[in-house]
Formats: structure tokens, C-alpha cells, sequence
């Protein structure tokens, strides 16, 4: 393609309210332009790439014997309805209805539409399992659509569903799919972790994220520095270090101390001069209407997910001032477990067993007991891994401790159950020719995302950086001065000759200065650059890799021989 | 693909909703499914073939250096209030509002969202002229979306728009287009007619409509028997035959008559004993607040986007009893030219011309006049072709006559002018450095009506015959009997050879009657069948043309080698 006619309207600037790299990359590159918050258009070069991730996405899928299909974007109000996401969804979902008032929605995923298009047209166990999945158009309207394509309102993504007689099978396709993942963001170039997601949550179900490292990322992963284990934030859990012997034989008996306005860990450990690392924090949650005290650490963070798994509940937050008030007797600042009866359940962090001498609330406004120890003085009913990790934190797996990282999420494998099947009734005949709710798996990938992510993580200080596989195109023909006949001479022979290859070019034939286009290719970034510039005559034409910055002269005759080398070279930073 | 899993629900019969052949082949042969009023599932087999009308039109568009983006449907009420089709594009534009209740419509169509793009990227002629489109999920709120792809509310379609310095170019990207829609609908197999359409109710602007011709199309072409000239029946022109003289000379006075209660063409010829056409049909039409009264010969129908042209209006219609009234002093039905004032202009179709001996509304309730001769009696201000094409008519290109077809239409290019960047102030520098307004072009494909009309003219009593550009797949290789180890090992090898080829092919291994198989594959309709039955233990095995039921055997070594020419014979029929 000719640069001159192309659309390609790069920037030198853009406004402050693009923050991320990507977004703002994409934007001075003349790859995307915002049409309303969270909603943009994919200018020529972004949509050469967006189709390029598209077909390795498509052939990964192809590949595992996933079925492509297209779904309807709009979709009645009816069959989210079923399945109760109608009224649970909440504000992202973009509600509408059509000239005759009827309800529809626009589907930010289709769970409920290929389950209702398949329990229509699957019924017996001779046709599963079947996996399905599309690449379309999505719509969710976010709160804060501020980070380019990472968050948009439209968007498009890869959305994968397999339906299934068995739990075998199931885990079958769970693994096709998450080796197809494994293999799809290689592809792509992508520095990334799968990691471990949010089980507890949606009742033990497996399920990963596929997060592409990067310091903009808005997830925090946790990541073992000895084995392959990674998580999020939300789901990781605890190993437990070899316990220290705790000798509390030496400890006095409690005591109750007046603590006046101390209602805060910091308070507390100031007003007694202790470490935060002294003290329990209690903190009451409802778990399905049943009270539980939940006892951490001082400098440590409960995690509801974990709470909610050990109580084996489907609701669990933290109460409220007043039902604090009215189980414990106290404000908040000053519960503990002393003195709670069997109507409250208390759940204690590992953590909570290697402590000294600990300090807790006393259920009574401005105090706190001292020298308050479990089993003596309160009542532990039970104990668990109940806290957020923090860095350094044991490995559940090994001897390693954790470290954290940010991450994107482009990517969600999920074993759904029977969720949706049995709101929606979605049922097949077993070989036993008895009715049984379909076992669904669910596989997203966030095709624009990925695209962002891609540059999140490859940019300079002087633009993008893309992988070959996802480049909008191989080669960047630059001819310096487009006045000097025989550089023009040249550079037309070398367009024609490797298109005729089939080579994708861009040939920059403007009339513009050098520093003008060297500049549009740094910020265009096509790996691999040929240049023909003052020694055109000679036949001598330079390369340079946009991602090293290597350079070298070579004959123009041996541009086409060296060309896949020198292709291959322009990506070799990445492995 | 083997047929045992995929998702290729066929059904015996489909309800009465589905009217049009191309509905009920699709629903039957498994390829798409309702999920409300025009939305609908592509389901694999539909959508393979849907990708592969895309790819022909990516192709076409590519090859005549149009360059393809994507744009958001999501778009803001602001644009499309701009241009003021936010108000009067009427209730097919699907509005909706986001969480901060900010208005939106859902794109039927692109001008404003491209225009808005261009006007901020665009500046200057040295850019110009550029040709962009993209393939893209349309929305029309239909009001009786029943025709299956054909008539969608949720639909797939090709826009491109082209924006120029000068009409010269505009006139070269047209003639690009028009060319590249000939090669597509060629390649589709289609049979169509470019045809002349509406071009008076776009001031003139040129623009042609492509019809894929269909008994069941919702529109009317009309077609010369002896040139190649082609409109749309509100478009045709009508010919001027050669003029037989008429003597009027012994035509007698004019003379009032009445009929009672005659207010139709058809109550006036019965009561006074003549024939519609020699009777005048007076028409009052309201052009830009200008009373027309428009005379036709009794038996024609005005064309209004004719009346609109001829008198350079923007808005023209029928005037309301009212109007008539107080303006011709008569109710509806007795209506007449003789002693209206100048402040209604007079204008007549070229047939009053030829009327021997008129009768004519007197303006008086329950009168006619008869023998009323034009200048005689009455003023005309103007002849012209004013009135409706009826099959017959003479050419207005040729001595040729008119016979009408039905068509689908599927396409349409159109040279916009400067109709949407005057509105939305879209103006580039041209090369003395002064600002004009874009010069604009649109052009689009329905790409999933495409589909449709395919099959509309592509069936036969047992299903669909899909041209090899479109097929879902190449190959229907049909294992008859399954529990047969020389045909399962014979078809299987067979599958794995052609596979390993590059080609397509379906393989059925259901263990199904042949019948059931056999009657599924009509339905389907992959132009090449490849059957391994009884005769597999010899390695012989059968092929059928889906077209022409041609059969034959071959020896299974000779398939690869036979397999092109039996491809290409499979489509033989089609040109």
C-alpha cells in the first residue's frame, strides 16, 4: 500500500486524558479515534492488525474442533430473564427496546443466547460434547471506559462455549482450550501467565485468567518465584510456613485496657506501642444471614472470596455499623471474639496462631483487651486461610514465597457447570435416555484488548514495536526523497517486486522530509525497514530493525534473499 | 469437518412464517435460526459461506485500492443530528441512551460516522481522493422483518464511501466501484442487472441499484427487450414513440356533462361510455408549497420523484381534500385543468398529447367536461415524462420495449455530492488553498442478503445448490453405511487426503439410513458429492453433481486427480 493515499493520520501529540501507553500509541500512530467514550473507530493500519489477531485466534480454535458461528448482537430481554441477569447484570448492560416496546439488551457475552440456541438443537448425548464460538462485537457500558481499547463500551471479542454430557469431556475441552490460549498469545508475541482465578466464587468451579504482564495492568498477580504458580490477587492462597513454637505459657492472664478513640489497627498499636503484627483485627461479616467474626492479623486484609469459600455460602460482606453494633455490643473499632456466643461463628487467619501475646477489641466502646489468647480467653471455631496474600508470602505449592506483578486480562478459560443450563432448562437424553442439564464451559478472549496489550507491552519512547505476526504489515519501504529519480526508481521496483512475493508493504512514497517519515515509522512500527536513500544509484539500499535499532546496507538484489532472515531477526528480541 | 458433530441441525419442515424460499431453505438446511422478529443465528454452515461472500468483497474492494477500517455501530445522536436524519430517518433508526443518558442511535448506515472521521483527518487535496469501507454489523428497526436474511433488523453489510476534490474523481471511483460490483456478483454466481435508480429524488446525483433478478424480489425492474438499459420502476424513463398525427380539427366544442357521483377514472369511463385512456386523469400535487396540477393519460399513474424533478423540488406529494378544494374550487374525482389561474402550473404527460378527443374534470362537484383540447381549452405550462413506466413502453435509449422483472436488491453505489459534508461542515483545502466541501460517493453490499438471494435463485425442490465461490464446503464425502469397515476405512482415508489438499470437505459419518443422509445433503447443497458405498471393498466409488444429478463412478485413486474438473463441472450450469 501506498503511504501518500493511506489513511494514516499520526499525531505528536495527543491530550492528557490518554494515560495508557497503548491508547496513547494507538492514537498518535493514526491507528484509532475515539467516537464517544469507550467507543472507537480502527483506522486502515489497526484493522490490519485487529484481522491478523483475529485469524490466529480463528485457527487455534479451528484447530481444537471448535465450531465458528455468529450470534446476534441484540438479544431479548426474555432470555436474560431466565437466568436472572436481567436485574443482576447491573448498569454496564446496554438495555434497548424496539418500535413495538419489546425489551432487548446488547450482549456484552452470550451465555443465555447459545445455550437457548442449543437446547433447541442438541438433545441427545450422540452430539456432545460441541464447542461453539464466535468473534463479534460486544457491548458494555463501563462506569470508566478511560484506557483506549483496554476498556471500551464496543468492543470485540472471541467468546467460546462447550456443552458437554460429562465432567471428562468437559475437562477435556477445558485443556484444548487452554493449550489453544497457550499457544494463541505465544503467537501473538505476548509476555503472559495464566493464572489461577476466583473459583470459590462461582462454587469450586476451575477457571484461569490469561493476563499479559505489564506495569499498566489494573490486576494484581501473584506469581511464586520458585514454581509455576500464579494467581490473582483474589484467589491465591496462603502457604503455610513451617510453624514457629509459640510458647504463650509466660503470657498473664487478660486485660481489659481503655483504649479512648483508638477504633483503628495504626490507633490501637500506637496508643499500646505495639506493631500492627501484635494485634488481632476483627471484622464481622454476613455470610447467607450467619454472623461471622473473622480474625486476622493486625497488618493484614481479609478476603471475602476466601470467607465466603470456608462458609460455604452463595452472599457474604462485611455488616454494617449497626448490625455490629447489635451482635457485638460495640462499634466497630472495638469488636472481638471474648464473650461472643455460639450464635456467632469465629473464623480465625493461620495467622492469628503464631501470635505472641495478642491485643483485640473487648466488645466495648475505647477498649481493647491485652494478653487476650486464643483457646484460653475466646473460642476459635475454626481456622483457615482467610487473608489476601502480601508479597513474601509462602507458596501453597513449594518452599517459594511470592512476589506480584500487574497484569491485563486478555484472556478467561471457565468451567460454567450447569449455571445456566439449569435456569434455562437446557437439558439432552443420556445414553440411559434420561434428561440431564448440559455441563457448560465458557472461553473468552478480548480480541481489541489484545491488540493494546500487544502495544502496552512492545513501545519505545518513539512509538510501537509489533510482532510480525500482528505487524499491519511486514516491511516499511521508505524512499528518503521522493524528488531524486533514481531513489523513486528504486523503491518502485522493491514495491512491486515484493508485493509481487506476496510481502506486505507499506511504501511510504510522500513527499515529505527524511526526519518526518523516519519519525512516522517509529511511531507506525513495522518491524522490519528498508530504506532507499542517497546511494539509490549505487543500487545500495540500508535495513533497520525497528526493535533493536540494527542496521546495515545491503544490495538491492539481495534484499529478497535476506528478506525472511531479516523478518525473522526484527522479532528475535521478543523469545 | 466431520458431520457427526457439527451443528448442522436439518429439519423436515419449518412453519408457515417462513414464506420466501431462501428463509425456509436456510431454517431447514440448518443454517440459521430466529432468535426475535429479523435477528438471527448464522449457525457454522451459514456463516462459512457467509465469510466467503466477505472475502470476495474484501477482495474486490481491496483490488480498486479502497482501503477497509472498521467502524463503532454505537454512534452518537450529536452526528446524526448534524445532518437531521436524527429526526427524520424515521422509526427503522435504533435509538438508545447510555448509563449517563446520553443519546445514541445504533448505525444503520455510516455517512455521519465516516464524514465525522474524515472531516478531522482529511484536510487537504493532496490526501484526496480516498475510498474506505468496512464489513460491519448493521441495525434497522424494521417494521415487518419476515423474509429471513433477506429483511433483517440485525444485518451484515459492505459500506464504503469515497470523498473527493472534484467531480472527476468522484466519476473514476464510481465507474471503480461499479466495475468491482459487476466482478462481485459475477463471482457469486449471481444472476443481476445494474440498474438506473431514483436519481431525481437526490438532485440529480448519479446512482445505480444492483438487482439479483428473483420472481419473489420486492422490487420492480424494468427492462429494455433490445438494449441493455435497466431502472427501477419509480427511475424508467419512458420513451416518446414516434408521434402517430392526431387530427383534432372536427373535435367539437367543449361541453359540460354530468356525472353524478363518477369521481373515479373508472366510474366517469362507465358512465360516459369511453375507455380509461381517453380520459384525462388531473392530479394536484404541492412541490416546495407550489400548487402543480399534473394531467395523465386515465389509464397511467403519476411518478412523483418525476413531478419532483421536473419542477427542481426538494419536497413534492399529493395534496391533502383540503387543498384541492380551496385550489381547484372541486373535491377529489372532478378535478380538471380548464380556467385554473396562473398560480397553478400546469404540466402533462407526454400521453395527454396524443388524446383524439378528452375528457376531463370540470372543478365542479359532479360535472366533467367533454372535448376539452389542450391549448384550446385549456393551458398547459409544460409536457414531460411524468408518469409511471407500464411494460410496453417504448425504450428511451433504443426502439426497444419495456417488460418488467422482479429483483432483490443487493447492492447500490450512489454519488452523494456534497449532501452530508455541507451539513456537517467537512471541507478540505484545495490546491489554491481555499476551502470546499467534500465531494462524497457511497456504495454498499448487503453481505447477508447476498446469502439469501443466492439460495433464492440457487434451489430446487430438495434443497439449496450452492455456487463453488460460496459453498460451505467443496466436498460432500458421504460414508453410506458406517457399520461397513470397507467404507469407513475407505472414507476416512479419503477425508484425510482431501484435507491434507486444502480442500473443504464435510464428511458424514453419522451412522444414519443412506436416505436420511442423502436428503440431508440435497438440503445442505455442496455442489460436489463424493459417496462411498457398497462398492468401497473394490475401491470404486460414486460422484454426483448437486446441480444436474449427473453421477458417475470412479475409481478412488482417480478423485484427486478428477477432482478440479468435477468442481468446476459441478458449477457448469450456472453461466
Amino acid at each position: 500500500m501506498r503511504q501518500q493515499k493511506m489513511l494514516i493520520p499520526t499525531l505528536r501529540n495527543v491530550g492528557e486524558e490518554a494515560q495508557m501507553a497503548s491508547h496513547r500509541w494507538m492514537l498518535r500512530a493514526g491507528m484509532i479515534r475515539q467516537m464517544a467514550a469507550g467507543v472507537y473507530s480502527y483506522l486502515p493500519l489497526a484493522y490490519r492488525s485487529l484481522r491478523k489477531v483475529e485469524q490466529i485466534v480463528r485457527e487455534e480454535m479451528d484447530r481444537i474442533g471448535a465450531q465458528e458461528l455468529l450470534l446476534p448482537a441484540l438479544t431479548t430481554a426474555e432470555l436474560w430473564q431466565e437466568t436472572g441477569r436481567w436485574d443482576t447484570y447491573g448498569a454496564e448492560l446496554v438495555k434497548l427496546h424496539d418500535r413495538h416496546e419489546r425489551e432487548f439488551l446488547l450482549g456484552p457475552t452470550h451465555e443465555e443466547v447459545i445455550t437457548h440456541l442449543v437446547r433447541n438443537e442438541v438433545n441427545s448425548y450422540k452430539k456432545l460434547p460441541i464447542a461453539l464460538y464466535q468473534i463479534q462485537t460486544k457491548f458494555r457500558d463501563e462506569r470508566r471506559p478511560r484506557s483506549g481499547l483496554l476498556r471500551g463500551r464496543e468492543f470485540l471479542m472471541k467468546d467460546a462455549y462447550s456443552f458437554h454430557g460429562d465432567h471428562e469431556t468437559l475437562d477435556a475441552t477445558y485443556q484444548d482450550m487452554y493449550n489453544a490460549y497457550q499457544r494463541i498469545f505465544t503467537r501473538l508475541g505476548l509476555d503472559f501467565r495464566a493464572v489461577e482465578a476466583d473459583s470459590g466464587a462461582m462454587g469450586g468451579s476451575e477457571n484461569h485468567e490469561f493476563m499479559v504482564l505489564s506495569e499498566s495492568g489494573e490486576d494484581t498477580l501473584v506469581m511464586c518465584n520458585a514454581c509455576d504458580y500464579a494467581a490473582n490477587l483474589e484467589t491465591a492462597y496462603v502457604g503455610e510456613k513451617q510453624e514457629q513454637t509459640i510458647d504463650r505459657k509466660e503470657v498473664p492472664p487478660m486485660e481489659k485496657v481503655a483504649t479512648p478513640g483508638a477504633s483503628s489497627i495504626q490507633a490501637v498499636s500506637q496508643f499500646l506501642d505495639k506493631q500492627p503484627t501484635e494485634l488481632v483485627k476483627s471484622l464481622l461479616f454476613i455470610a447467607d444471614e450467619q454472623p461471622v467474626l473473622v480474625l486476622l492479623r493486625g497488618d493484614h486484609e481479609a478476603n471475602e472470596v476466601k470467607v465466603k469459600q470456608v462458609m460455604e455460602a452463595r452472599h457474604c460482606e462485611l455488616a454494617d455499623d449497626e448490625t455490629v453494633q447489635r451482635v457485638t455490643g460495640a462499634p466497630i473499632g472495638f469488636v472481638g471474639p471474648v464473650g461472643l456466643g455460639d450464635e456467632v461463628t469465629i473464623l480465625a487467619d493461620h495467622g492469628v496462631k503464631r501470635l505472641q501475646d495478642p491485643v483485640l477489641g473487648a466488645n466495648e466502646k475505647d477498649a481493647h483487651f491485652i494478653h487476650a489468647l486464643p483457646e484460653r480467653d475466646f473460642r476459635v471455631d475454626r481456622y483457615g486461610d482467610l487473608r489476601t496474600v502480601v508479597e513474601g508470602d509462602a507458596c501453597p505449592r513449594c518452599d517459594g514465597t511470592f512476589r506480584f506483578a500487574r497484569g491485563i486480562e486478555v484472556g478467561h478459560v471457565f468451567k460454567l457447570g450447569t449455571r445456566y443450563s439449569d435456569d434455562m432448562g437446557a437439558t439432552f437424553l443420556n445414553p440411559q435416555g434420561k434428561e440431564e442439564s448440559l455441563i457448560m464451559g465458557c472461553y473468552g478472549i478480548g480480541i481489541s484488548r489484545v491488540l493494546a496489550a500487544i502495544v502496552e507491552q512492545q513501545h519505545d519512547e518513539h512509538g510501537i514495536i509489533w510482532p510480525s505476526a500482528v505487524a499491519p504489515f511486514q516491511v516499511h519501504l521508505i524512499a528518503v526523497n521522493v524528488k531524486d529519480e533514481a531513489q523513486v526508481k528504486l523503491a518502485d521496483s522493491l514495491y512491486e517486486k515484493l508485493t509481487g512475493m506476496g510481502i506486505q508493504v507499506l511504501y511510504d512514497d510522500r513527499p515529505d522530509r527524511a526526519g518526518a517519515k523516519f519519525k512516522d515509522a517509529d511511531l507506525i512500527g513495522i518491524p522490519l525497514r528498508v530504506i532507499v536513500g542517497k546511494k539509490a544509484a549505487e543500487g545500495t539500499i540500508e535495513y533497520k530493525l525497528r526493535r533493536t535499532g540494527e542496521s546495515g546496507e545491503l544490495n538491492s538484489d539481495e534484499l529478497t534473499s535476506q528478506l525472511t532472515k531479516l523478518i525473522k531477526q526484527a522479532d528475535a528480541a521478543l523469545s
